[in-house]
């Protein structure tokens, strides 16, 4: 049920004709109210989509009324036209909705660089219209994907109240702040500002720790809608947990269906002086294309992790470091320690525990290895 | 030639029986005199290798009588043993040759975290110090090759002297001063610190531009002996010159045979309002894995390199940069302009041109596209 699971809520997502397989393309999600109270953050990347430049407008108020987004393109880099076939699709959404344009966030992924059909796409809106429905979660969730594979749907439910999200993004994953298109929603009763609170915390956390390939998009956000139907107002520590864990289901489900990834690898920083300095040990981990490749090819290679975390400003003395790959410790304070032969990495899943041995504070970085599949995926055709 | 091209030099390469393919893996350069001169640059890597400890110790006074290369090892994580092993290995080739073990430079390639076999190592000095030759550049210049498929030499003669080189290097190939192994002779007359300028500006704008997988080394050396045997004192822009001719020409070749790559890509970025945003920019398009496959792939997928800009803290409007593929403009003032299908990458040379129309610096960098071969000899077995 994604985004329709809580109250207050209604959604659609059809084909328009945009894809050029023919797949849905177009999601529609509406907040019935009675409250509009509203939360995003959006990539970092300097080179921001048309959607992007939009939303960041609509969202300074705290207040959205509906979310359009379409998939099979990304409106970015298409210059003032982009901007206006962006500015159109928010007031066809406007039009049809009753509502203000200044409260229709706009989401686009696909292609950079190529007009969107606004021919195609602003009849399109009309007809994602009159398909609204309390059940159109599952419609939406579809309609957003691009190379995924599937869905990426998530759920929880709380005393009375119920946060659901859907989420697509399979490459250009890596942080800006969103690196993919998350939409959440909830029935809770709470004002933006609480709501930006929590979400920013939950992200940081989540979609921000999640770097499959390294490569930030244009055009990433999450958004956080609540409709308040439920009329209870959450302890916010309540709140911001269950929030989290929502959202770290979506980034795990993203993880899970990286472009052609094989492996799942969970970097965990330990034992590291600030947890900036543990996120960026963890991330130049995941960064490293020769350890990506070794774990494609089941390989321990700990010595690219540690060449990896010399990389780094983080304080650490490579004669102090340990690393253990699932649950074998290959390398103590700097030397070889077990059998690298020991470690089975044939599973999905990899664990890399890095002990820094300098401090108290720690990180996890969610990441995929580098794989045959990558390469024919990112190199056999335009995406 | 390579290393004893110019005067006052000879060199051995022999196999010792490190290397499992049985091939050439130990190298020895000594400079005859009558100066030792020299200069060196090491990986700014902060998990270096044993080799780079050691010779950062022999290079602070200026004087080099000998370099004693091997592959088939790192010696890098391998404790206070493999410290032995590097220091060990310099008193040997200082028996054999009658000079300070302290003048000796030590460098090492191969898998991180495996002991050296000292066992082979040390008789091996003996072998190779009874091996010198004024012939021997080419035998040492195989030696030091790991995945590499051939031996890169250069030679450069000008009035009276001459400069000769070889390198090693294939992956782990990013800038981090040098990134790979490197050994530079000449007969000019010039003290130390006259060459360590002269390196140091070569590096700068050779080996530290190029960028062809992101991984920095742990063990990476580039290394310049004068002999003064020419008798001759170049002019210092003359020399300088010279050496960053010769410093260029080897990273090219290194480029060229990086590990499974089909294309060598030349990032030319201009426009930049100092020459660090220049190479931010070229290193950011550099390391962007989509964007690498998409060369692979033939595809002149712009987006990307536009997406890869926008991580960087380089002054730019994304509405003002231009991009061309190998000629052809496909964006314009941060828009479409020509068709991409205009743009052939079939040939393994591509040239992108970046102009951020911000001001008037620029930088190139150098690298390579994201290969299955790439995937390929990085997971199939360990290096």
């Amino acid at each position: 049920m994604s985004v329709t699971s809580a109250q207050g809520f209604e959604a659609a997502g059809i084909a328009i004709g945009l894809k050029s397989s023919g797949g849905k393309d177009l999601a529609l999600v509406v907040n019935r109210g009675p409250r509009h109270s509203s939360a995003a953050v959006f990539t970092s990347n300097r080179a921001k989509a048309n959607p992007i430049l939009w939303s960041q407008q609509v969202i300074a108020d705290g207040t959205v009324s509906a979310i359009v987004l379409n998939s099979g393109g990304a409106n970015c880099f298409t210059g003032p036209q982009g901007f206006q076939a962006t500015h159109a699709t928010a007031e066809a959404v406007a039009t049809e909705l009753g509502v203000s344009a200044g409260d229709v966030l706009v989401c686009s992924t696909g292609l950079i660089g190529e007009q969107l059909d606004t021919g195609k796409l602003l009849p399109g809106v009309a007809t994602a219209a009159a398909a609204l429905s309390a059940d159109g979660g599952a419609d939406a969730a579809e309609a957003i994907l691009t190379t995924d594979s599937h869905p990426k749907t998530a759920v929880i439910e709380r005393d009375g109240w119920t946060i659901g999200g859907m989420a697509k993004g399979a490459g250009m994953l890596a942080p800006g702040l969103a690196t993919m298109l998350v939409v959440l929603t909830t029935d809770a009763s709470l004002a933006s500002d609480q709501l930006d609170r929590a979400l920013r915390a939950a992200t940081r956390v989540s979609f921000d720790r999640l770097d499959s390939d390294g490569c930030m998009s244009t055009n990433d956000q999450v958004s956080l809608l609540a409709s308040g139907v439920s009329g209870i107002e959450p302890n916010a520590d309540v709140f911001a947990e269950a929030l989290r864990e929502i959202c770290l289901d979506l980034a795990r489900q993203l993880q899970g269906d990286a472009e052609g990834a094989a492996h799942d690898i969970t970097i965990e920083v330990v034992g590291a002086v600030s947890e900036e300095d543990a996120v960026e040990v963890g991330r130049s981990v995941a960064r490293n294309n020769l350890f990506k490749a070794a774990v494609f090819g089941n390989d321990p290679n700990w010595g690219r992790v540690l060449a990896a975390i010399g990389t780094t400003s983080a304080p650490f003395d490579p004669y102090a470091v340990d690393v253990s790959m699932n649950g074998i410790r290959v390398c103590h304070a700097g030397a070889p320690d077990q059998s690298r032969d020991l470690v089975d990495l044939t599973g999905r899943a990899v664990h890399v525990l890095i002990d820094l041995h300098e401090g108290q504070r720690a990180a996890t970085i969610l990441t995929n290895d580098l794989t045959h599949d990558y390469v024919h995926e990112n190199s056999a055709y335009s995406s």
